[in-house]
């Protein structure tokens, strides 16, 4: 065997992994609790009318181990256990001490990390009689991955898809066609919402707030139907664990153990999906994982771990959801149109702010220009052409094998490489052709945003 | 485990298999040779201004096993081996008694099995000193596949795009320039050929005939430069008997063995890949081959093996190839634009040709929409969102296991999923949109071009 082999470390579909892991058992402190806007926490009986009760246990649950249901293993197996890559001929390009090994979530139908988590809320709409669900979209990750998940189950799913994506991105509204999805252009003529919108102004370009708001006023009005969403909450970092609940045992195959996981976060679905799984082993004071470091990769221009505030603020642009504790930059922030459209949030999950907050996530901000270079290098070194939130994590992951480089340390790097960017080739164009910029957002513009937080918590 | 549990058979990469399997070994008689246009039989001193000799003896070889170099099994290892896996959940869906496997090309980074040729195809042109590959592409498969393959091992790779494709399928163009391509719209000014073409027409929209003659002009006319083809010939079909040699070990695990083989059929190189390992047994006497079938599927609007005649032909529109003994539509056929591009194709692999001519294959025709029909069945009940040119085996796997279900017979059903259809999904809005119709191609047009057969052999 050459020293350029590279290591695909598979898990038979028989290893994988029986149980979820929930972060919020191991927490430092207790978590703060989402609010509604009276400043009371929000109970559990005024998610039902949006979600069934098995998501509205799990989202506020303190339990370690959570089954996965035989059916949603089912489903996973079309497609995991995902394979663990070691980096080889990334490491021999960059003549790095490190060995560099990458968890690829694009080998799903979807082509990315999200259906672990559109799985799972399918299975428990469909147990709990829920004949549809509705999302939102703006690239097309989620909703591409909530109407595969739907089909699996039989369920009826509509997304509303933000008008100028849904001219702009054709392809990935035909893949949730193609799996059987209802696709409209929000604002749309379907709900008071789009209807009110489109009175105001017929061409409306839409906007992930517009659209969230009409999802769930279809769900909200409809005893049939529930809401779902693919970051941000408890469940979903719940159901993402999968990740790292594999690549611990792929490690344990070959006996190594991370010194560094490297995750690109936006909402913080994948990077807790990766990391959390060993942060129990800290938690449960294990040897190995003393040293560990976990690094949550944001770009400049939305920098919501590195310069946000950590306060309560609402998780949607419009003020409709509950008040979460979490670093934002503000729920009216609006990010510059960056390729990685999945890092585009004001916000970040709870449980990632907390641990951020508490010292276990370290947060690396990141610009643009330089994620295309890595994910570039990528691509020529190891096949693969990543997604532009992926590249995130590469950059960071190639930054740390360099350092190792620089210390001589043969350091044991992972990083999650969440998706393919197949449905990304014109980002890619445009970084070819020298039109994409780096973009820091300007202090003032952030302390701005920061005025308007809620006067709570 | 529940009865809708798929079973993903994996390989370890440690079981890759070490040699690939040349059919000519074992073929009732001996292959027609190559002829010139003088009607002698071609020399290998004859290919060498555009082949490296060890690819040149792969062509002529009769020897049944050849090493797969370690150079090339490191770079195979980025995806292979490839998944063999039960399709339990379209089985349930057809209500059929058969085990349906289907072995997953497009984990592959070009997304299909066209980088098991294109690999090998770079490694012998460095090894023998080259520099620089030219070739030609029509949807962009083979000519990602090739810049993939270029970039792993330092060799300059110069795509000829017809011009047509260049401008409508920017995101296969973009897939190249990833890996560090140069890609032109053909006809270019960079060849005699381009220009020429060019002086007639500056709007010409190029052909494939135009575009291999310029990748052609430019390897024969630069001694660091060689043509690299990616179906038809002996070697690319030799190349891709990993499939099927994967595929056996994989069966062999679970203790089954196929008794339908079922691949797409455009040049041949992905059925032969998958089906003659297996008619290897059938060459052997083994027991367990004796039943088996192997079906080639072809699209009604260009049925080269069911209504071409086997005959010596030229392999390209414009006569400039050496003649080769197979099926054909006749060298000026022109099939319409369906969506199954790499299905597009006047003739079909001498090898094919003969085992089919022997009776060893078995011809299909099938028609283009019930093709798209099949495709969404399956992306609908295993997730994936099949390339067309595999919906055609599909439509042929799903016929064979529906037939199984009224015959009551528990068979075992294999088919090549060659690919993902991420950059076909134009192709599935013309279908969902009721944009796509069925050709067949009249049978006075057929017997027309092949009046115009060479009259040699």
């Amino acid at each position: 065997m050459s020293s350029l082999e590279p290591s695909r470390i598979y898990l038979d579909p028989a290893e994988m992994p029986t149980h979820w892991y929930n972060v919020a058992a191991d927490l430092p402190t207790p978590p703060a609790p989402p609010l509604g806007p009276d400043g009371e926490v929000v109970k559990p009986e005024q998610m039902q009318a949006i979600f069934p009760d098995a998501i509205i246990e799990q989202e506020m649950s303190a339990q370690r181990w959570i089954e996965i249901p035989e059916e949603v293993r089912d489903i996973y197996r079309l497609w995991r256990p995902s394979p663990l890559v070691r980096a080889h001929r990334l490491e021999a390009a960059l003549g790095t001490p490190a060995k560099i090994f990458y968890k690829y979530e694009g080998v799903s139908p979807a082509g990315s990390h999200k259906p672990n988590s559109a799985v799972p809320q399918a299975f428990y709409n469909k147990q709990a009689g829920i004949k549809r669900l509705t999302t939102e979209t703006g690239a097309g990750q989620w909703g591409s991955s909530i109407s595969f998940a739907g089909q699996m189950f039989g369920l009826d799913v509509r997304v509303y898809m933000v008008n100028v994506s849904y001219h702009q991105k054709p392809y990935r509204r035909l893949m949730m066609q193609t799996w059987g999805a209802e696709v409209f252009a929000s604002p749309s003529e379907l709900t008071q919402t789009g209807r009110d919108a489109l009175a105001k102004d017929a061409n409306n370009p839409g906007s992930l707030g517009l659209a969230i708001s009409e999802a769930v006023e279809e769900a909200a009005s409809r005893a049939d139907t529930n809401y779902t969403l693919g970051s941000v909450l408890n469940h979903v970092l719940l159901h993402q664990s999968i990740i790292g609940l594999e690549a611990k045992t792929q490690f344990d195959k070959i006996g190594l153990y991370p010194d560094v996981i490297v995750g690109p976060c936006g909402g913080g679905s994948s990077f807790g999906g990766i990391a959390f799984p060993f942060l129990a082993d800290k938690a449960a004071g294990e040897k190995r994982a003393e040293r560990l470091r976990c690094v949550a990769v944001e770009p400049t221009s939305c920098p919501t771990l590195t310069q946000g505030a950590y306060a309560y603020d609402f998780g949607d642009a419009s003020g409709f959801t509950p008040l979460m504790k979490m670093y934002t930059l503000g729920h009216d922030f609006m990010p510059p149109g960056i390729h990685a459209g999945g890092l585009r949030y004001h916000g970040a999950s709870s449980l990632v702010s907390q641990l951020t907050h508490e010292g276990l996530v370290e947060p690396l901000a990141v610009p643009q220009l330089a994620t295309f270079d890595a994910g570039v290098q990528f691509a020529r070194s190891e096949g693969i052409i990543p997604a532009p939130e992926s590249c995130h994590a590469i950059r960071a992951a190639i930054d740390e094998a360099l350092a190792a480089k620089a210390s001589g340390e043969p350091k044991v790097i992972l990083f999650n490489l969440t998706g393919h960017g197949h449905f990304d080739m014109t980002s890619y164009d445009r970084y070819f052709s020298g039109q994409l910029e780096d973009f820091a957002y300007p202090a003032d513009a952030i302390r701005a945003s920061l005025e308007h937080l809620p006067k709570v918590g």
